[in-house]
Order: structure tokens, then C-alpha cells, then sequence
């Protein structure tokens, strides 16, 4: 298969890199690194990327950024930071990447533990995690040529616990390792509208 | 109980108003009905009625629009329809609620069935709710002075299936007396960060 991951170079995207690049032809594409770039908070920007790679039979996708503050001092403008780029930057791969991608190929999409299980300062991440899982759910039933889309849901990453550690005290941080199989699952497995939990 | 609730003329807030109506004092908002006038697409006409409406013990919302569209059809404008609107007017609503509640008040928010199972044309619908319900049990752990917050995610509901009926085939329809008992669980009730299924 012929696999886009926006997101390659980061902690998460390289875990995946290592576990599809094994079997899969990866193109990597990243904000300032890898073989093509974008930005998700740019819709023309992501068209231009799937116009670059050509045909595919995967989209899977490790970015997307929060912002991280007390409910108090969240004030609208950064709630739509999150919605733009974690939220919308993933519903703009769907609308971009649906007619590049083969018959049966397959969105994944990132989401994380802060759905279900909320910390302190996290409620924008909450918000946007909630927000793809249900939009994945959704667009499993109308997405046409039986293309695919789940998301994967990780807890903590255990590389993330030096910066993130303070934020998440009790919860059990996986390995990236482990949350790239969930990815694995989602392209090599033939189901959809699946948020795979990785907690 | 002295309960304002926005979107009280509508189909469910009327429910709400006759559930709660009985038992506690309500000041009734909406868009062109009401006791007070409020859009919640805008900040400052929601902090206006605040003001208006001074100290609260609860905070309804039946209101909050989304777009239903054929995901084909759904740009990134008409996400941000109902994401200003059915979400982030929610979010106003606590955030400016909040100086407003006495210690220990509630939010009570309005999703739908639409979270957990979609319907053709409902991507966005599903968005905004999955939104919604992440955000009240991340608020519900942020929130001061024992204020709680939930939400109500009813089924489609008995008296708007003339409209909506072609689109909820095989749905069970939920009367809006039945959905209001919901309302007045998490107003009258203790809990905080729950996601009420009335389905
Ligand atoms: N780390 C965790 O513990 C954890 C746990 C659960 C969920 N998650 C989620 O997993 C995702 C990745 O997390 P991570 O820790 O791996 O992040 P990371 O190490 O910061 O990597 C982010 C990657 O995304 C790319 N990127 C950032 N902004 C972008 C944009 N606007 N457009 C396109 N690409 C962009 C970056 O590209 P460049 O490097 O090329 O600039 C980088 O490759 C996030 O959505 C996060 O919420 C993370
Ligand atoms: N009906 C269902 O089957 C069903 C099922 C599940 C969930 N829901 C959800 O329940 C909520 C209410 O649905 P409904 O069927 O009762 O709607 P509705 O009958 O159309 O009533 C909507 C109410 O909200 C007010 N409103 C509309 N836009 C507003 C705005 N921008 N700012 C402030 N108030 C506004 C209206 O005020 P005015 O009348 O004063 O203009 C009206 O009172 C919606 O979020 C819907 O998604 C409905």
C-alpha cells in the first residue's frame, strides 16, 4: 500500500512510520519536515499536498494541536485554535483525500484518551477529541467506494511523559510502539467508524 | 430554583418548562420568544442576558443549530455554523454563567442521539454533540464553588418526527416530556460530568 502520514516526524508519527513502513510505501508529510508540506489549518495547503502525492491507499494522521489551559482562561479565540487544526485540519484531509484515495483505502485519524477520561486544563482537547470521534462515526456511513475512517484514541504516550507528565499523573502511559499497532489495525483491518482505545 | 432556560419556546424547552415550571421559578430565553432575548452565536448578547436575568441556581439550554447536510455537501463554512452555534454557544453560556450560578448551581447542555449513532447528513450534527459531551465532563472537573454541569442527549423526539421522520428511520422516538425528565435529573439531582441517554 501506498500510505500518507501527516504528522511522520513527530513522536507519535514515527512510531507509526516504523511499524507500517516495514510492510507499506510511506510518504511522510509534516508542518517544516518529510517528503511533502502542509498545514492542516490551511485548506489549500492540504489540497495541494494530495494534488503532489498522487493516488493512495492510506491517510493516516499524527497531528493536530490543542491548546492546554485552565477552563477560566480558555477564551473563544483559542477553542477555534483547536477546532481549526486537530478538528477541521482532519475533516479538511477527509474532504481533500477522499478522491485520491483508491476504492477500499482508508482515513485513520487521531484523537486521545482526553475524550473519555478528562485532566485539569484539558477541556479543549477534550472538546476536539470528542468532536473527530463522533465526526468519524459519521462519516464511516457516507463516505463513498467503500473507503474507510476510524481513529485511534492513545492514552499518554510514554515518550510524552518527560513534558507531559505533571498533567497526567495516575493514568498509564503506552508506549508509541503500541498506539502505531491501533494504526496498523485501522489500515490493514477492514473496519470503520471505529475509535480504537489504546488505554 | 430560580432556572434560566435558553431555547425555552422550542419544541424540547417547552417540555422542560412544564417539567420544571412546576416546582421552580424560570425565566425563559430565545432567540425572538422568551422572557429574555439572546443569540447564543454571539458573546456579548449572552453575557447581556446575564445581566438581565441576574443571580441563577440552573442554566437549561434546549437551543443550539447545527447543519444537515450530505457530507459531500458539508463545507468547512457549514461546519462552522453549527460548531458556532450548537457548541461554542453552549461554551458561552458557561462561561459566562458561571459568576452568575449560586454555589453548587448546574449547566445542563443539550447533544442528541447523533454522538453514538449517526444518521446520513448528520456529520456535523455528530461533531458538535460528540463536542459537547467531552467538554461537560472536562468543565465538570474545572468548574468552582460546586457548580456541576451536564448534558441531555435525547433521541429524536415524538413531536418532531413529521420533520424529521425521514431521516430517523427505525429510530424509537422519545416523547419531550420523557427528555425533560433528564433536565430535571441533573438540576434537581447531585452528579456532574454525566451524559444523560434518554434513548
Ligand atoms: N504525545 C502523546 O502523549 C499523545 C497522546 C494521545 C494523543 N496524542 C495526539 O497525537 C497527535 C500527535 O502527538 P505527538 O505528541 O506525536 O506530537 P508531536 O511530537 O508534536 O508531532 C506533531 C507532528 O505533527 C506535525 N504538525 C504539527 N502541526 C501541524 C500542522 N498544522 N499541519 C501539519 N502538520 C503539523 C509536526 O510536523 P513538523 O515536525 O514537520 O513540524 C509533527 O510531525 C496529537 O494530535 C496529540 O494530541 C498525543
Ligand atoms: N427535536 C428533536 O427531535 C431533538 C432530538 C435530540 C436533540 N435535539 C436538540 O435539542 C435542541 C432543541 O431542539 P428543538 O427541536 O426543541 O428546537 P426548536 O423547536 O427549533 O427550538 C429551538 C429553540 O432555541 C431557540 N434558539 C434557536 N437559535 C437560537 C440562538 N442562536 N440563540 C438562542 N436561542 C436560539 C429558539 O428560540 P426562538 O423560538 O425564541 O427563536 C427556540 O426556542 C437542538 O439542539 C436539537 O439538536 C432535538
Amino acid at each position: 500500500m501506498k500510505i500518507l502520514i501527516i504528522g511522520a516526524g513527530g513522536t507519535l508519527g514515527q512510531a507509526v512510520v516504523n511499524e507500517l513502513g516495514a510492510r507499506h510505501e510511506i510518504v511522510r508529510a509534516g508542518r517544516t519536515h518529510g517528503d511533502v508540506r502542509v498545514d492542516l489549518r490551511d485548506a489549500a495547503s492540504v489540497t495541494a499536498m494530495f494534488r503532489d502525492v498522487g493516488e493512495l491507499d492510506a491517510v493516516v494522521c499524527t497531528a493536530g494541536k490543542v491548546p492546554f489551559a485552565p477552563l477560566a482562561e480558555l477564551s473563544e479565540a483559542r477553542y477555534l485554535e483547536g477546532l481549526q487544526d486537530k478538528l477541521l485540519g482532519q475533516v479538511r484531509l477527509v474532504e481533500a483525500g477522499t478522491p485520491r484515495l483508491r476504492d477500499g483505502g482508508s482515513f485513520t485519524l487521531i484523537t486521545g484518551i482526553l475524550t473519555e477520561q478528562p485532566i485539569v486544563a484539558g477541556a479543549c482537547a477534550s472538546m476536539v477529541n470528542g468532536a473527530v470521534e463522533a465526526f468519524v462515526r459519521a462519516a464511516a456511513i457516507e463516505l463513498p467506494r467503500g473507503l474507510r475512517i476510524n481513529a485511534v484514541s492513545p492514552n499518554v504516550l510514554v515518550e510524552s511523559m518527560e513534558g507531559y507528565g505533571p498533567f497526567f499523573r495516575g493514568f498509564e502511559p503506552v508506549p508509541a510502539a503500541r498506539a502505531a499497532l491501533a494504526f496498523s489495525r485501522s489500515v490493514e483491518g477492514r473496519q470503520t467508524g471505529q475509535v480504537y482505545k489504546v488505554w
